[in-house]
């Protein structure tokens, strides 16, 4: 409640809660890293944070991850809709098709659907809750006729009758309609069917280049595969990852850059990195040269890597260093005006609409980025002072945009 | 907010959340008179409303209906661990099996599972989340070892390595222990199965017998069958459904009754009653006399009311009125002193622990029980002043009793 507070104090579009329902077990065969080094777990569900969030703020949004991959869409669609409700249409969802085995396995797979296979259930799944959300409740079918002892009327609550490939919907959505509707809807899909996905669906989207020039072609085929798909390129807020260390001078800041990398846990790190890339960092030894393993799995994560420093010898120790701070992100680190400086050099050169604020320590990043860093964006005309719109979507889009515009797909199905 | 804030002002144990995830859809064949008279439509999702109640409230506890039948026991295992811990040990699990065929259809499945199928899969949820929250993290699990870098021991975090007939859940709970581990276990089952089910589960059950006796049976089968499980009769807290209607004296409750009757939609009592019963009674005229019409179906609702007023010609316009203020429970109407002597009454004579408060008009019914009522039961020594213990479950057990007592089934899976 804290947090969300600080961050609606620094005019914030919103406060993003990450989610996995399940453990980082890839580094060493078991989640023993991940437990000691506090890798994501424990993990709340981070759906019930927000109405408590939502008691001590106004304007704030609030994006929540939900995996498609183990969810009813019949019962997902009611609870952001009694979310959107409850915080006055400051919901957004982030949709993830879950890329962790562990979490297969313990929610009723035999193991995971294959990553197309995940893509198309999600297509799917949007499909019936934006049918729950945009096509079932009209806009006036809710009378509250105290006269006549009506409350809703029938003729305007329609059945979606949705069947499908993965899910059958006969029915009508339980709640009426909330001011959003659709939430807004987040994607963070990194691969080529993950960027088609992100593009159809996405207004806002979760990327991450390690370098400016990485970050521009990630938003220049964003853009240009909506278009493809009949939406605006700019109808897409892309939001590059980056972790800001900032204080009064550049000295000090790196002083606490310095300082925040000797309180990190290597092992922690490998934990991670386990989980983002499916290897298991435990079977080489720390300083092994990965390039001298010739296998695809490491093809793959050097392809990454090389894109931070195409010079290095990378090793096992120095991923799990280049980890510790930032995770597989940018790493921002100086005075108020040099971060400011760097964050526009990102918009200019990336083409990007905002940054995803990762924390080295949280609350204290994101207090010093609201008391440091924010005034100097607003002096310089780059971030907001103050709501315009009461709603996440009018944050994203202006005031009075408050529902899905006619060209995203939850449009299409309207019965309006 | 304001409820929850009106009923720790009276020191209830707890407010208490159902729920259903589908559509009174048996009256006339669809959901047009529960829409029109809002009968349980639309309906939010309960648990949402809970870390927002929790931000006003320090003592009071939160029992809120999930549906075993189309949930993962991994994924609610975490949500009502996220709960306990954001409430500091505040909730409870009222376990329904879902009676609704809508539900059913909306939610993946082509029609519900049978009767007792659908407590056999209960049972066996519940003996995966009691794992989940009981045996796989030890009470000493969570290190939070500043110096040596270790957030949690994973020697004792443990696979709960579940396999059943309905679920398989091999890995570890996602959360450390909150403080109750396992929420107040809640149950209503009224059927024989059903009856079972409450008696080996349930910590505090909800029953509804239209007059003393018929509850005193209730309760005594109740509590019979739990010593026959080797649990106390007296480790079940029964609460009997009851309305009250309360003014400064008899006669202006009995005027306020009546205007409460006058304000009751009948077209509403019949979409409940079609939900909760399956018998739509738009197939007879509103005077017919339903003894006459020859079906199991009403031989088996006549015994029901039958219960309520033996002499009476039952029909569907009786039912209507009959179920306009306090559905198909009793309801109590009168003076502070008048109401505590008929609560005492049903206390004595049946066996009750307490009673679970229906409104006829919310918030009032609550703000005038608390005002009026309270503490007329207090100067009686029975209502509590004030809350002896902090978490749920030490305000139905007495302070100290924090976790579930040895006998009861989840306790069986602790691994301490």
């Amino acid at each position: 409640m804290d947090l969300a507070r600080t961050l609606e104090r620094g005019s914030f579009d919103s406060l993003f809660l990450a989610d996995v329902v399940g453990m980082y077990d890839v580094y060493g065969g078991s989640a023993d890293a991940a437990l000691r080094s506090a890798a994501q777990v424990p993990i709340l569900d981070p759906m019930m944070l927000i109405p408590a969030m939502a008691t001590v703020t106004e304007r704030l949004g609030f994006a929540v991850t939900a995996a498609v991959t183990y969810e009813q869409p019949y019962a997902l669609a009611r609870r952001f809709s009694t979310l959107d409700h409850l915080t006055k249409g400051r919901v957004g969802f982030n949709v993830v098709t879950s890329y962790l085995e562990s979490a297969a396995r313990n929610l009723g797979l035999k193991t995971q659907l294959d990553h197309d296979q995940r893509y198309d259930l999600a297509d799917e799944f949007l499909d019936v809750v934006y049918r729950l959300w945009e096509s079932s409740w009209e806009d006036d079918a809710l009378l509250v006729d105290r006269t006549h002892g009506i409350y809703a009327d029938p003729e305007k609550v329609h059945d979606i009758a949705f069947v499908g490939e993965y899910f059958s919907v006969p029915g009508k959505h339980l709640v009426n309609p909330s001011p959003q509707r659709t939430p807004v809807i987040f994607q963070a899909g990194a691969s080529a069917r993950g960027g088609q996905f992100a593009a159809r669906h996405g207004e806002g989207v979760f990327i991450n280049g390690m370098r400016k020039d990485i970050a521009g072609k990630l938003v220049a085929g964003l853009r240009g595969e909506a278009e493809r798909q009949g939406r605006p390129g700019g109808s897409l807020k892309i939001m590059q990852q980056m972790t800001v260390i900032v204080a009064d001078s550049d000295a000090a800041a790196e002083r606490k850059y310095r300082e925040a990398l000797d309180y990190a846990l290597d092992e922690g790190s490998l934990a991670l990195w386990g989980g983002f890339t499916g290897l298991d960092m435990s079977q080489f030894t720390p300083d092994q040269v990965l390039k001298n393993v010739e296998t695809n799995a490491i093809r793959s994560v050097l392809n990454l890597l090389t894109t931070a420093d195409p010079d290095k010898q990378w090793t096992t120790q120095d991923i799990a260093e280049f980890m510790r701070v930032g995770g597989l992100g940018p790493v921002i680190v100086g005075s108020p005006q040099s971060v400011a400086d760097e964050i526009e050099s990102w918009v200019e050169s990336a083409d990007i609409d905002g940054i995803n604020l990762f924390h080295a320590v949280s609350p204290e990043t994101y207090e010093e980025f609201v008391d440091l860093v924010v005034p100097e964006l607003q002096r310089r005309g780059r971030a907001r002072v103050g709501y315009e719109g009461e709603t996440l979507r009018e944050h994203y889009f202006g005031a009075g945009m408050t529902q899905v515009p006619d060209h995203h797909p939850a449009a299409g199905v309207r019965i309006r």
